[in-house]
């Protein structure tokens, strides 16, 4: 039985482009809010770009997705399921950023993730570049008891430093988020890395430590059914992360990011990988990289919400599955 | 034999960004213009966008569609057909909108349908946002004898009123006009229907009346040629509405559109899904939704265009098929 | 002594980018919440540009007002006040409207307005086209007690009616509320009227009427301050609305707008003007006809949201003029 | 007493987004129609820019111009007359050009033009690129007879040749008219010059042959009245040429040129400087360098659009008062 | 062993957006250089587009492509090759081009690339409108020892004349080149046209002179490796120049093109194209119609330049191979 | 005698459009270039924007600025002075930023300068946001001799710390600077100071140590002669640096900038005020805050380039005059 307080405005009742935005037209709670004890599902805004090594815009990324997202209405239109009435979302503004300090920046959002995750909420982050995964991580695994992944991107973000071993960047989260033993490298799987290379120490270091690249090339060839099975396969039933780097789909579609390569999957492909992570055991997930100064028409930012409900479907349906089951 | 005074002007004797631009470079003819009656195909312009329930411009529509329309050449390069050698067709100009009365507008668009209708013209119309359908086909159809439609879409524009149920809006059109007695439910077919939904009742009220919905999934699923066949099959041999909303398309392909879905087909697919609809027995068409502000490269109109030029083909075929068989 | 729930976020504490926007970083306060009792100022959207003859898009106004508004810092650079410490200010979201029906739009608007006016709030309106000012007046003016206005506008907005005499669009609302009896034409003052003209009716009525119209090459060939002393002088020390529509501005300084006329004053021009009607005793402020899908880079709406902070000055030095006298 | 078929569609009646667009939504005269013997003042584009030694675009310069005229209404403001009670226009189409060929392109418009004056009617030019005026002259003066010449620009376009000596560009159209005795140089005043230079040779050929320049610092330093009174005197009563380069104005108010030089005059100048032309002999005039694809949003086409309906209230009391006076 | 002089700089040293940009950020060599004699593979730009005869643009194509280029990494990513490994490639700079003259042009471009030839220098051209390929392949190839092509483009630009029958255009380069002696028609295969047709004599010509032509119903049906060895068998073993119009790609995926046809393959289709050239005996390629005015994002020209790297790759491997079998 | 090598590329030889962008089509001379020596005033850019505490892109500003700069022509067109001519400039090329790192990017910053000043070279700075001010004066000014400086900016950057005191932001470059000891806070002067506030900490410091700032108010009452006679006897005849803020120009002049303030001044006096520098002994200057994503059109970049240019006459007269004198 839904809490109609947590129920988003509908198209219906009041034009999309009315209204303070938030995140799919949801209440926004505040942390400190009494209304959190009751949050199941936070979606959470991460302003942050200084990680970026190319082009910057991203910290952009949470104001133009809300505004996007109030284009979202309540049903999936093929599982006909509504997330919003099987567990309780509200958007839990932005964790505040310094934009002139990663490391700052990294120190507030894992104690922001820390009070989430203390409250039992599974967070859905809007990004932001893609630095942000690892201080997330930092915030909702505990050290030692490391997490699979399933990371759509067209870039593995394994490299190990930049401009002279600066390790921090959007190019390095996972490879310090396995070193920081919250991320278990042999229950990562990443899908559409494609581009050219500097050099190929990201994916020896793949490699050795067991992560698993799935090429776009081998990704066309064997299809979407087989690959995802293998993903989830992967991945197993223990707790897992996703991470959407819309860079992954093709920039025909989502031209608004740094470190666009062509070549990647259509919109109608993304979809479905994400509906085919459904059974996951999803303890977050992150859509990063979209930047609006680079698609000021907030096309992109669509196809990021888009997304990004589609993964809050599978995610209400692993939280409701295992609530029921409990 | 071809009435030279309704060719076009050729981009091999002067450049197609010359010249007052009409759809096509035909000549422009108005209503009460003696040359009327020579009309086979009319081409409209119905500049009227206030039925729009989120984002206004596709008003801009038939000023933007005309002038990308100018790089349109006469044969289509498949069939090698030249559709101005088989009738004659003409730009109408425009129905003279009133953006501040939905209602008044709807009488000007159904006497202006109405006034073609008895000059035996088939109009081929360029929105506008898609509630113009349904007074274009009060003005085209005789009420008690209602026409089949094939309707491409990305939503089934069935809904039942909106803001506390107001019933003329871009969401309405074919509820209605199946309510007028225009439109025989069981022979429309809706293909390409996805994005998510504030609930089914569209849908519901569909399988109520025998509205055939294909939606993408069964689409993509089935191919082309195979749903193409079952919807030449639901609306037979009798008179048959075309309407193409441009947001059947996938919006990376046209994104100046004010309801865009992703995940929808491209242009190569629906360029094969309009001369599939060769020997249909085509009473009219319209293509609508093309919002130059939402894009004002020009590229979705150009889309438009280039469709409404398939949608002229198969039309103009039609149409001779009938005279020589007359 | 400022309440500290109604301060803005500073920028130096948390960037301007980050965060759900309101507008000027200030509490988002429902009618119905407990606080609104507290409200001196409440600063309201109004999304709704179906009164619009020309190009729409005003509708999208509030939400990329609230956008830039996040800019907006807390202190007035010359006069050194702060509103923030002078007056509670909230953002009070939007009125809902229905983008097809003005009538009950109309409606909407007023019962909103009189629900500020029995809480004593002024209210600080952002449009939407200016159609809106006439609904607004008539929910904070009590018929046949009609107030006075300031109008900085390029165009009268003094007609009688379009497209076969319809009475209610954005060409035509202060011959509406002068007709309504909320508006005294002999304490209205008309400044930057430019542009080509159909005729010269508004002009005539007006003249009738007692509206004093200042053109542009008055403007330019008095001066400010002699121009904006006789606007104070006219609309005296009795209740005064303001209302700025953003086409005032030359269309260099604010582009984004449905019907720009050059030959307009720069910048500084207008926040000058605004800075004199310090003293004049306003009853409620708008800023109307900012339309962000004609300037997509919100520099528009930045003029508009600093133009609003003038006035916002103002209004807060009056109110709390008028609370030290009694 | 005006002709009804020579008045333009009114917005008052019909919005100016709807219908066919031509100059000021005038009728459309073809050079063959029988009704080009009552026309007065005649409206041509001229879609060339192969004489562009810098960025191309202005090619596209009189579909866009059209576009934005319709919003251009019928009287003028200041002066509250109407051209179009006092002569009658109409829009001629376009000059069909030879992209890929300067020389075959200046004869098409030279052999356009003298058909023009050989009906007496006076062009209004819409470029198109500055090299055009030198046709233009060549088919509407007779060699051996020049006239006189204002003209507002950024650049004295009196260079010699360009890129290895090549003659005919949109540097050069002034030098090479009065060459060809089309242009009397000492009845020639060119305002607004600025900019850096390659050297000075335009500047001593124009002190050799008695061309005025009034540069932008003299310009401004005495003001708009007596710099016009000056160039009206400096042409006198015999018939003289009005060339308008939009990028006489500064760049903030026309961006959308080629060759755009900071640091110039305002749109509110510029109108007051046309409405000082007020009693010069005015053979006909142009208006150039509107370059669309450096402006999608039109704003430089309204510009120029809003200077050509300045020009041609000036132009058409001319041939009133020479009429009237005959 | 690879010269360091010809290394690109790393995007892991110094960020993608510094310095100033050269094709791929390798050395600039001017063609007086003494480190000429060490190239072997030139870059060069041909800013030129007065062969347009639609929209115009693509002079500046250099620019932005060598813009665009910085974000080029030296490896590619599927085959694992370094190009810049295996030859010394530099930017030669830009052939100085004429705007206001066709024919000076070519000479220009024709004696620039004979200088190449004859130091042995393989060039990979980047447009510019694709008239420059004629002037390109006179000074690349003997006459009566003409060369094979394969040509990636939507249309045959075969044909004669325009306006009046001039013969130099971007619409007419291959005809050209054949009459020329310096193009082989039974060893030329046009892959990806479609659009629609002013007539078919480019078609017609082609059947005659033996050019196969590959419309895109065929490629789509056939698939890539079915037509991709067609292709390299009509080619042979001999010498082979590779002509790739942007447009040859969907404008969804490349829209800054003057002539844009929809219904064309997408990115990932392109790059497995250019990759199955491997093996060819390549004697020079170029990227041409790429229009900044017509993308100002920047998008088109990362998608240029992504297809040049792939060009590159296999020119490379095939110089290198030629080289190890000397 | 000029030195043909450090000569600029005319555009009447070759197209503005064509070759490699260096500053102002200057020769690009590397630091470890044997022509360094020759060198007189060297033209940096500083491609980081890390600094920003607001919207990011000033990293690209010296890319876009190089690009427009080719747009420059030679000679200054009121002084008739050709810089080239009096002094030997050239491009260095950019400071190799490290975009996750101020501190380490400072440091770089310095020692670069350092090498320049050992040089005896005089630095023209394109930024970049404006904190790379305070590395530059490092590197040129030997602490405890601290310089004067003429400040154009809209905002004082005399803030002390951002988001919890950090130190090192865009807003604090000239405290820090003062605190170094490289800027001697009597001999500042800051003009054109204007939009809203935090408070007022900045002005407090400044009063405090003796910096003069003149508001925009001040600035428009008293005229550009009266003020920059001021700020030239601030500063005196010791040595001083120019720092110009893009954003001191009104932002419809200069959108492309990340913290606009309406009310600014035009462009021309902005020229006018940066002729006046005339005499003032220049030991370097920069031009900063041009963010290219805000203004894809380049039109900011134009006029950064444009002001630019003006400097460089007088700083390169300055220079002369030293030279002459010695």
């Amino acid at each position: 039985m839904p809490d109609p307080f947590f129920q988003p405005v509908s198209g219906i009742d009041s034009p999309r482009f009315a209204g303070v935005p938030t995140f799919m037209r949801l209440p926004h709670v505040e942390l400190d809010d009494s209304r959190i004890a009751d949050v199941d599902v936070g979606l959470v805004g991460i302003p942050f770009d200084s990680g970026t090594t190319n082009r910057p815009g991203a910290r952009h990324g949470p104001r133009q997705l809300r505004d996007q997202s109030t284009m979202i209405r309540m049903s999936h239109p093929v599982t006909r399921t509504n997330p919003f009435e099987l567990v309780n979302c509200a958007d839990l503004g932005d964790v505040n950023p310094n934009p002139v300090s990663i490391e700052d920046t990294f120190e507030r959002i894992t104690a922001f993730y820390r009070r989430l995750a203390s409250q039992g909420i599974r967070p859905l982050s809007f990004g932001g570049d893609h630095s942000l995964s690892f201080p997330v991580l930092q915030g909702i695994v505990d050290k030692g008891n490391p997490v699979g992944m399933i990371h759509f991107d067209a870039h593995t973000d394994l490299f190990d430093g930049y401009f002279g071993d600066f390790k921090l960047t959007h190019g390095t989260p996972f490879r310090r988020a396995v070193e920081a033993g919250v991320l278990d490298p042999e229950r990562v799987v990443q899908i559409g890395i494609r581009g050219t290379a500097y050099g190929f120490d990201d994916i020896e270091w793949a490699e050795e430590h067991g992560v698993r690249i799935i090429r776009i090339e081998e990704f066309m060839d064997r299809g979407i059914e087989d690959v995802m099975t293998e993903a989830r396969r992967i991945v197993g039933s223990a707790e897992t992360y996703i991470s959407f780097d819309i860079d992954f789909i093709d920039p025909a579609f989502a031209p608004g990011t740094g470190t666009p390569e062509i070549g990647g999957p259509d919109t109608y492909t993304a979809q479905r990988c994400v509906r085919l992570l459904d059974g996951v055991n999803i303890i977050g997930a992150d859509v990063v990289e979209v930047s609006p100064p680079l698609d000021p028409s907030g096309a992109t930012a669509w196809v990021g919400v888009s997304i990004a409900f589609e993964i809050l479907c599978v995610l209400a349906r692993s939280l409701e599955a295992r609530k029921s089951g409990a």
